[in-house]
This record gives C-alpha cells, sequence and structure tokens, in this order.
C-alpha cells in the first residue's frame, strides 16, 4: 500500500483539500427531527448530534455500526526533567496490558462493540527531549502522521483517537501553548499524579520548550514536530484521515485535544467533523475545549487517557443516533403533533 | 400473587424496613479497584460508582447484565387548568407508540439491552383536579403503589422508571413545591413547550393545589395521594420495590425525581440506592436534585421524559461495572504502579 502522502507538504495539501458534510443529509435529518414522536428539541443535544452525524456520514437516517478505536503509544524524552510520576517503562507494559485485554479501553471497546486497535510508536526510542532541541526529526514527524493516516479504516463509522505515553501531558502542554499563548503554568496539570514540585517542574520544562522553539510557532506542524510526540502525531494523522473518509470523531481528553489542536490551527475548520466526548480532570482540558470551540458531551472526572471518556461518549452518539433513525413519526405512530 | 402490602401502613412499613448495602462488598470493590492497571482516581465518577454499585449487588466484582425499564403512564385532571401544550389524548397515544416500538425509550433500550416494560394505569379515568380536591383516593393511591412494586423483577440487576402523562410535570411540581417548599414559581417550568401564559397558569395551579391540601404537608404520602398522580406513585411504589430487592436505580427527570422525593422525605436514607441519570432541561430539576443531594450523571438537555435521560446514563453505569470487573491488576498484568 502507497502512503497517502510522502511528506509534509503531501500531508498539508491533504488537509487543505478535506471534504464537508453533506448538507442534503443534514437536512434531511433536521426535517426528519421535526417528525419525530416527541416534543420538538426534547432530545436536546442528541438531537444535534444526530444532525451532525447525519451530515457527515451523508446520510438522514444514518447508522452507527463499525466504531473504531484507535489507541497510540510513545514515549518521551521530556521525561528527563521529572515530570511524570510514574516511570517510562510504564508505556510498553501499558501496550501489554492493552494487548491483553486488561486495561479499561479494552472493557469499554467490548461494551460498545467498538473494533479496538493499538500501535506502539517506537517505544524504544523515545522522542528527543524538547527542552533541549525539537522533539522529533521531519521523517520521525511524517512516519508518525503516517502511521495515524494510515491506521484509520475507511469502512468505519465513527473514529476514537486514544492515546498511552509517559510524559505526554507535558508534551500536550507544551503544544496547547506553543499554539494558544498564554503562561505555560495555565496549561499544565498534574497528568496521572504529580505533586506540587513534579507540577513546577513540568511547567518549567513547558516554558522552556516553548522558548527554545519560539521560531517554530508560526506553523503548526512545526510546532508539532518540535515540541510534539510521536503518538500525538499519530492521532493528528487519524483525525485528518477520518475527515477525508468522512467519518466523524469523539475527541478524547487534554492529549488528544492538543493533537487535534494542531490541525485547528493549520486549517480552519479542520475539526468540523470532530465532538468532544468528555471534560477530563486534567486541569487545562476546559481550557483547550474552550480554544477549540467544543462542548464536551460528558463530565464525570476522567483523566486516564487510552480513549477512555471518548469511548464512554460512543455510547451517548449511539443513542442520539438509535433514537433519530428508530423512531416513528407522528404520522406512522397516529400520535397528535400538539 | 398476594400483594407485598396490602395498605399504606404496610407500604410505609416496608419503607421503613428497607435494607442497606453490603458493607464488606463496597470494601471489597474499594480495594480492588486501587489494584487495577491505571493511576489512582483516574476513571473519576466510574470508580465511586462502581463501588456504589458493588455494594448494593453484594459482589465486589459485580455484573450488570439485566437493566429493567419500567414506563408508568397516568392521565390528570388538572389538565383542565391549561397547563400543557399537548392534548390529554397522547398519553395513550403514546402507550401506543410504546407497545409498538416508535418511541425513544424503545430505541434506548433496545440499544442497551433493557428489558422495557410499559403499564398505563387507568388512563380512561384521570385523577382529580387537585386544584379542587385530592388527586386520588386512598384506595387509588394504594394500588398505583402496588403496581409500581410489582412490576419490579426482582432479578433485574438495575431499574430505571419513566413515565408519560400529559400534565405530569404540573403534578410534578405541586408535589416538589409541598414537599420542599418555595414559591409555586420556582418549580414550574414549560414541559413540553409551554408559553408564558401556559407558564403563569401552571404556578398558580401549583400555587392553588398547595394551598388546597396545606394540611398534607407534614406526610409526603399523603402529598403523593393529594397532589400526585398514578404513574408519579407507580414509580415511587417502584423505586421503593427496587430498595427491598437491593437493585440499583437510576433516576430520570423532573418527574421521576419528584415521585422519588416523596420516598426521600417520608424516609432519611431512602434513595441511598440511587444515582441520578441526567440534569433535565425542565427548569426546576436542577433545584430538586439539589434538594435530593444527587449530582446528576449526564447533561444533555434532555427533557422528553420516558426514563430516557436515566436510559442513556446506563451506558455510564455499564462503563463503570465493566471496567470495575473487567480490568486487570497491576499484578496480573505485570504493570509497574509507580
Amino acid at each position: 500500500m502507497t502512503a497517502a502522502f510522502a511528506d509534509l507538504d503531501g500531508f498539508r495539501n491533504l488537509l487543505a483539500a478535506a471534504p464537508g458534510p453533506v448538507p442534503e443529509a443534514a437536512e434531511g435529518a433536521r426535517a426528519r427531527d421535526g417528525m419525530l414522536t416527541k416534543p420538538p428539541g426534547s432530545l436536546g443535544r442528541l438531537e444535534e448530534l444526530a444532525i451532525w452525524y447525519a451530515g457527515w456520514r451523508g446520510a438522514a437516517r444514518p447508522r452507527l455500526e463499525a466504531p473504531q478505536i484507535l489507541i497510540f503509544a510513545g514515549n518521551h524524552g521530556v521525561t528527563a526533567q521529572g515530570i511524570s510520576a510514574f516511570p517510562a517503562e510504564v508505556t510498553a507494559q501499558m501496550v501489554g496490558n492493552f494487548a491483553g485485554g486488561g486495561a479499561a479501553i479494552n472493557q469499554l471497546a467490548q461494551l460498545i462493540g467498538a473494533r479496538l486497535q493499538v500501535h506502539a510508536l517506537s517505544l524504544e526510542v523515545p522522542t528527543a527531549d524538547f527542552t533541549t532541541g525539537p522533539a522529533m526529526r521531519m521523517d520521525e514527524l511524517v512516519t508518525a502522521l503516517q502511521t495515524g493516516w494510515e491506521a484509520v479504516d475507511p469502512k468505519a463509522d465513527l473514529l476514537v483517537t486514544g492515546e498511552m505515553g509517559i510524559g505526554n501531558t507535558t508534551v500536550a502542554a507544551a503544544l496547547a501553548c506553543a499554539l494558544f499563548g498564554g503562561p505555560a503554568g495555565d496549561w499544565v496539570g498534574r497528568g496521572t499524579g504529580l505533586d506540587d514540585a513534579g507540577l513546577a517542574r513540568k511547567a518549567a520544562a513547558v516554558r522552556a520548550g516553548v522558548t527554545l522553539h519560539a521560531a517554530a510557532l508560526g506553523d503548526p506542524l512545526e510546532v508539532l514536530r518540535c515540541l510534539g510526540g510521536r503518538e500525538l502525531a499519530a492521532m493528528a494523522g487519524a483525525i485528518a484521515a477520518a475527515r477525508a473518509h468522512r467519518i466523524p470523531v469523539i475527541l478524547d481528553g487534554f492529549i488528544c485535544c492538543a493533537a487535534a489542536a494542531v490541525l485547528a490551527r493549520a486549517m480552519p475548520g479542520a475539526l468540523d467533523h470532530c465532538v468532544a466526548g468528555h471534560l477530563s480532570a486534567e486541569g487545562a482540558h476546559g481550557r483547550l475545549l474552550d480554544a477549540l470551540g467544543k462542548v464536551p458531551l460528558l463530565d464525570l472526572g476522567l483523566r486516564l487517557g487510552e480513549g477512555s471518556g471518548a469511548a464512554l461518549a460512543i455510547g451517548v452518539l449511539q443513542g442520539a443516533v438509535a433514537c433519530h433513525s428508530g423512531m416513528a413519526t407522528f404520522g406512522e405512530a397516529g400520535v397528535s403533533a400538539g
């Protein structure tokens, strides 16, 4: 199989050429919604979700039957700065746990009926410490973007991207800080459970990285190369590929949204095919969602990653689509429309 | 089959004798939660939900496999006061729609794998208009409580109660106002879509009812008789029966919570086996949840009734239980615990 793009310019071109939703399908869904046996608007966000999903799937009465969950794992040189409560070897151990079916996301994928695939990206070669140089070479960035892009099943009808990578809330904070500005302290949180001293080291690392790579700030994809990580680049690649296939995406927490933010800053509207699955307990996720203009579906205090919050939100979208496409109209059911 | 109780005193005795959760099961679940392959607390509310569910089911590693959804339908004399946007015949029409599988709750029940049963309670004989007299005679109240109690399957492992009844947000507002006090206007909302004049009539009806039945206010079950409705009494009976069987309950919106509030006011802790499924868009639901001390799992702007918000929240609880009972421990997976 040839890759959809060979270099970063190829990826930029695909981003620029991304399709939109199908207006006729969204309009058809809106008309159908108004005829269903319920008071107008009484299904709240489920109605807007179903119409949004219908538009992207190009069907006024869509089905949601083949959700795909992709987990990308990577390791990060910035862990040398003492910014995580867990040692880096946990990344590979958790990849083993995914393979063995023992992680949270395995249980959620099974519950929901989603296909789960895990891609470990060169775990034995962490990215460079971004406080001392660019995290990735250009070829490493392109390979990670390609891995994400090619991992998306064109036959899927929904995508969730999750991640595993000790140190990657620091990477996500650095990306968010570089993409949206503001003090480093605004973008860091406690990750898997940092103490106050660790949190201060994390903010210092983010500050150092954004300062060192100031020349990259005008180009979101160069920001991703200098401050990102392989699993974040792969998530960005997968989210972009989903758009190319008109596959709607449910965004997970802080790290997923930081990866997605690269696309949003690179091309306005690049995340129109995405909804925010949940508000994470990781400190800056709410700020990041605000910057992306996304309102989360769930707010349950999760901060695990692995796509877990987004996977849980699949159930909400399944409910929205099931009601929309399965309910009777007033005419069909012989119910007075008020 | 003989009814579990023959009169209101029998029901009061069962309420007073209600069992609590099994402490050993909850403690076992809490210990297991601490060993699972995730940073401590990183599944947020899912962890507390799983432990709560484990306690009520009496198993440290419980399963959730037989959710039951009960819909009760009733008609209300207070519709004579012009307090609904839909005519009363819609109650029976929607019962037909439930039977035909065309309503929102049918789609959600199927999606979740829940058993759905609908009980229409004497739709042809609306309760009396509570602005002119007690809504129900004592025998009508007891029959409705019995219907709800007997409808609960003792083999179910989760219960959702929903309702259908044109006019029943007015009934729920009257109950809430009588049980918790405050101005009538604080407890009324737009229901299925009332205009400003309808909303004013609704507040006036609630005010008139609570004033007329002032002598009932000291006894929550007498409040239910004077201001309630058959489907609300049946929901209260079902929620009480679930407690007797140690079946956890997910509460639905404003009307379900008003019915449940009768139990909470009749016996402190009567709703310990219940979680709030969602925050409804019906105006006073947040106030009512605050009064009950419940934090909703979802906030998606639903205001349909039928148990729809609670049914959607079943997915969250299923996810919590699946993670809790299915995940590997650090030891099993060979993952460093940090």
